[in-house]
């Protein structure tokens, strides 16, 4: 992710966000936000650097103070230009100066900051060095719903991008499958993705036969043959919002044993989906999809979570996962992807982005979950 | 950077890099390097996950002990396809568990561990947490010459990946700049190095005119003009190592005063060049190319170290800065390219990566370095 996201956002919609952003940070105890480059930067300026070095770039939000963007000089140009920039003091630093004794003139020397999960550990380190007196939270432990809740604005952008999949599994349904690597149906479902308005592709995953067993493998050279499941997983960002989608399509008539599978993940997907709304824990959202399975006799074959949260990226908090206590609120989006994963064999995963309602749930996937055949 | 590299080392050649890391750590009084996905990793394993995310996967080197990577379930099916695997041992973790508590076990509850520069805070604080007797240093600064000294067959694949910036800089001085985008030019560079063998591309700079007087602009929308100098600043890495070079082009006819400027900056880097050979501080070599620009009125005008090392990243220890005070060792390898911006008006930098010799410095990057008059 570089350059500035294309989302409609102005300084005062970047302003209102770091204040929010600092308002909870005082509610959870934290003396400030500590905001590397990545996604939390980018939805709180605006501003992703061209390149993340070893050059330390910081934004430091603390309550009560106006935020301070700490940024290697060569770079405060183009800080500058960010759609926040406006809502933000930048504090340039040179090489060859500490950047880490400009950071701590701006902290308390005692306090507990929520930190950026992605920030560097040599960051980390040259500021616990500096201010021994300190002490650091990850920001997704500290304030794991800071970016969840999405307002109306990113609501929107979130359906756009969820549309746009879904244009694309409307499309590759159409494309043959069967004699073509799985590469090649790769390539077609980022140049669908793009040709939808996708400006970045973060995954296509296209696992036939036995490769869909693995539920992290992306595109090989197999070549997809008659007769197999394909589990096709892709997203990526639009107007700089996330999509991300599964269908798994058999090519040609699928066996009994294979739609019965089939069924069981359509099944589990729905209940997922339907225990979502307000108030709910996240872990009950995985124990309705994973109780349908289980009671099947396939749990051992359902071999990660649920969901997981999307916005800026495509992989963020909440995670729907046994042990999340964290309540759903209006406006979370996440995953509801249960899959089954038969070793040597063949997998399925049906996935939709979910986002909570004031009643429930909506889902902003809505292609078939029936089993599609493709040629 | 995904996929494995396809630099063409073996498991042995990964062995021994580990064996020698795990060396290296205990003479510098390290319990062990903990190594996150990133370059280090790549270098030491030749892994590199798919995505980068939450979940922890960590190579932990301690002394005298077998290598051990942890790494996520969902992703040990590809770890274990690297071409380092067979010199590791896979520790999987699965969602839900503690990645912290299964890396803990490996480690020394009171050590002090190198980690690496990129590792994530949030990996970091949970480390910390799980073992509060455990103290960390960033790796650039605990071993900061890791992969700084190249071997005879990375040499070569530097000497490969110079070549091909090389005939991309050949190529890119026949097109015509005056009358077209900056960024057009940027996208011909990106092309020529892809055409030339590099596999991926990590910046195009093309800054004109008042755009070169900024070191970190990369390409606008501006039209170059009659009349502009241009500073092309291009490279990414080939078969696994990295390229990087600089020229200063000018459309038309140059001034005296741009002809004088650019004939001190190549005066400037020719003193770093020289100033290059074993046992001499990094610092002394950003010293004897500032000391040209200085002597001659422009000190103020120079505002960036005058270079940083490269390998299987194009930006990486050791940096030639004042207060480097590392010593040069034969087959390391780092780029010289002072540069002079002149606010509002335009910019000159030259740019070869040197690597040290037995002797002195030998030039990676070949090409002309008097001032190119282009169309």
């Amino acid at each position: 992710m570089t350059g500035s996201t294309p989302a409609p956002f102005t300084a005062d919609d970047y302003r209102a966000r770091m204040e929010r952003a600092a308002r909870s940070a005082a509610e959870a105890g934290l003396a400030g936000l500590l905001v590397a480059p990545g996604p939390d930067l980018v939805w709180l300026t605006g501003y992703a650097p061209t390149a993340i070095t070893e050059r330390l770039t910081l934004l430091v939000l603390a309550p009560g103070r106006a935020p301070v963007l700490v940024v290697p000089t060569l770079e405060a140009p183009d800080a500058a230009k960010a759609a926040g920039a406006p809502a933000l003091n930048l504090r340039d630093w040179t090489d060859g100066k500490d950047p880490y004794a400009a950071t701590a003139a701006l902290l308390d020397s005692t306090g507990r900051f929520g930190v950026s999960d992605n920030a560097w550990a040599m960051h980390l380190l040259g500021l616990q060095r500096t201010l021994p007196g300190t002490t650091y939270a990850a920001l997704t432990e500290a304030l794991p719903m800071l970016r969840a809740v999405k307002d109306a604005a990113e609501l929107e952008l979130m359906a756009a991008a969820g549309a746009a999949a879904d244009a694309t599994f409307e499309e590759i349904r159409k494309v043959p499958f069967g004699g073509r690597k799985e590469s090649e149906v790769g390539a077609d479902l980022a140049g669908l993705l793009r040709r939808f308005g996708h400006s970045q592709v973060d995954f296509t995953i296209v696992a036939s036969g036995p490769n869909g067993a693995d539920p992290h493998h992306e595109v090989g050279e197999r070549v997809i043959e008659q007769g197999d499941m394909v589990v096709l997983d892709f997203g990526g960002l639009k107007d700089g919002y996330g999509s991300d989608t599964s269908r798994t399509v058999h090519v040609g008539e699928p066996t009994d044993e294979e739609r019965r599978v089939h069924d069981l993940v359509r099944a589990a997907q729905e209940a997922g989906f339907r225990a979502v709304r307000p108030g709910v824990a996240c872990q009950e959202v995985d124990r309705a999809a994973r109780a349908v399975i289980v009671d099947a006799g396939y749990g051992e074959y359902f071999i990660h979570r649920t969901g997981h949260g999307i916005g800026v990226t495509t992989h963020e908090p909440p995670y729907m996962i046994e042990g999340e206590q964290q309540s759903l609120v209006p406006g979370m989006c996440f995953s509801v992807e249960p899959g089954v994963y038969l070793p040597g064999r063949f997998g399925v995963r049906i996935e939709d982005i979910v986002t909570v309602t004031e009643d429930g749930g909506r889902r902003l996937n809505n292609t078939d979950r029936e089993l599609v055949v493709v040629d």
